[in-house]
């Protein structure tokens, strides 16, 4: 079986003083997608960030929120967490285990953040990966245009050494193809 | 206890066809540093990339071995991988925790893989971790270079969430005056 996972697309991060790259589209894609896994009966999987009174994202928050141009359905799961990566002291490898999901469509922001710690984690506990290439954003960073840190994630994805589980990049054009 | 993780310098990622920023210097800041953990009685532990037959580091060649400028000591561990990261079915965590070691000051290449990898792995497993900045290298990649790749990662590890672990960026300058 397989999911979608959209990590961390919250209010918090898609504010004006933190343009992300291409995100109106981004969340267009996303909605297509995750249209297609519902249609599909495959799980769609919401990763939301708690943060601490130290930074932003507390619960309860309006920065917290998951965008609401996102589609959502009642049946999608909604997994909290408090770190980069979305298995740490959460309840993901439960669900995901309890599904028998083994191949994971990631999505989400920030790309060299959470979407980069998940890819790692979930890819030496051995799952499937497909990175969905045009569906993770991120800002700009010093010296380096947020395009090109999401181009630059996608090639060092596509070049990691596969564990039990295998790596690849997909397009959301050629998933909503199949 | 901490101990000093230098990661996959072996002699197939030092050839003149894929130049590694700062190499040379490199290497002897990180025999200075292996110097001082040995002095202070610190396990210092080499990781070792085995490779196969498809890519390269195939153990017994020549690139597998780990570069003959770096100092080695009988004493030293010497632990063997197959992914990039170094606690994938590897008998690192088990050496750490037979000998007590929660501090673990990582050096070593390349920068955005293997190296990216451990520290990824380290934090979601507790671990406190000291990214040595001036201790890791990497090679040009397209429309990025070396140096900035470095610079960049030394960003991203800095801005980490911690987990029960912290994450620290360390220079070898500041380890040595202790």
């Amino acid at each position: 079986m397989k999911a979608l996972l959209i990590i961390d697309m919250q209010v918090g991060s898609f504010k004006p003083e933190t343009p992300r790259f291409d995100a109106e589209a981004l969340v267009q894609r996303m909605n297509a997608l995750s249209n297609d896994f519902r249609n599909s009966g495959d799980a769609v999987i919401f990763i939301q960030h708690d943060g601490t009174k130290e930074n932003s994202y507390l619960p309860g928050t309006s920065d917290w929120n998951i965008l609401r141009t996102l589609i959502r359905h009642p049946d999608d799961i909604v997994i909290a967490k408090t770190a980069n990566d979305s298995f740490y002291k959460t309840d993901l490898e439960t669900v995901l285990k309890h599904n028998d999901i083994t191949d994971l469509f990631i999505t989400g922001c920030a790309t060299d953040f959470c979407v980069n710690a998940t890819v790692h984690s979930a890819l030496i506990r051995d799952y499937n990966i497909f990175v969905v290439k045009d569906c993770h954003t991120t800002a700009n960073r010093t010296h380096l245009s947020a395009e090109k840190v999401i181009h630059y994630h996608n090639w060092l994805w596509e070049n990691m050494t596969p564990t039990n589980g295998k790596i690849e990049l997909v397009s959301s054009k050629d998933l909503l193809k199949k």
